[in-house]
């Protein structure tokens, strides 16, 4: 960590940033009414619930991938997924999944070239905020649907 | 840029990041009808014109600032700016100006504790993530718009 006042940003620093975009994802899926998290959308679009699953196949899979080596395959499909309480749970454990892989990725990892899930080539930096860019999109987008909804969704810029 | 391969990301790879980012956010000005570019939302909401001013009050004052000391004024309204062409312009002079002062901009800087318009404490990386965010944010709202308006909008992740 002697190293760190000389960083953009440190690996722990963009961990913090991530997982406080992953708790305000958290709070956008707590609040959605549970029939509209997964059956409602605007245009024809898919329900959050159906990106949240992306979001679910990418993060966690991707950091442990990134950080043992192993090329796992892309899964952006949950089967038996129909409750809000069993979509928050498998994003709490992802939370955990991310932070267990996270810790065992060195700093000189992220300036490398790497191809996730066998399939996207980049730095192991840009493939992270791949994965943090498209859930900021997504879940945007969700944003969009509570209000077509009425509800007021969470501050942006709320990360606590 | 001796120190570059031991940063997790350095100034010139995080500019070009954002301006990718930018290139896709222009386009998607580009793909909206003229009058709905200004009139048309989902729900109530802004329309993308004045999400897109929002944008420019932001990202090149917030570096001018960053770079020069001088805490500027927020302003996220424009006055008679009711042409996507006018929108375009001062999108792309804004590529420019964030171009010429992130270039003063020194590393170590980006460590440093800031208040952004005197209003917005942090450091000077969590604010132009910040910046970055909420362009994301704003944006994927858009494809929102132009799909309920049966418009397909660019591939999120084409940046070029």
């Amino acid at each position: 960590m002697n190293t760190a006042t000389a960083q953009l940003i440190n690996a722990t620093d963009l961990l913090k940033h991530w997982q406080g975009h992953r708790a305000l994802t958290r709070r956008v899926i707590e609040a959605f009414p549970e029939k509209e998290l997964f059956e409602y959308s605007v245009s024809g679009m898919r329900s959050f619930s159906g990106m949240v699953m992306e979001l679910l196949g990418i993060g966690a899979p991707g950091i442990k991938e990134i950080a043992t080596g192993n090329i796992g395959t892309l899964n952006e499909h949950f089967e038996g997924i129909n409750k809000k309480e069993q979509l928050l749970q498998l994003w709490d454990e992802s939370t955990e999944t991310i932070n267990t892989y996270w810790a065992q990725i060195p700093e000189e990892k992220f300036a490398e070239e790497i191809t996730v899930f066998g399939l996207y080539k980049g730095t192991t930096w840009s493939s992270i905020f791949y994965f943090i860019d498209n859930e900021i999109h997504h879940r945007a987008q969700a944003y969009v649907y509570l209000r077509s909804l009425g509800i007021t969704p969470p501050f942006f810029w709320d990360r606590a």
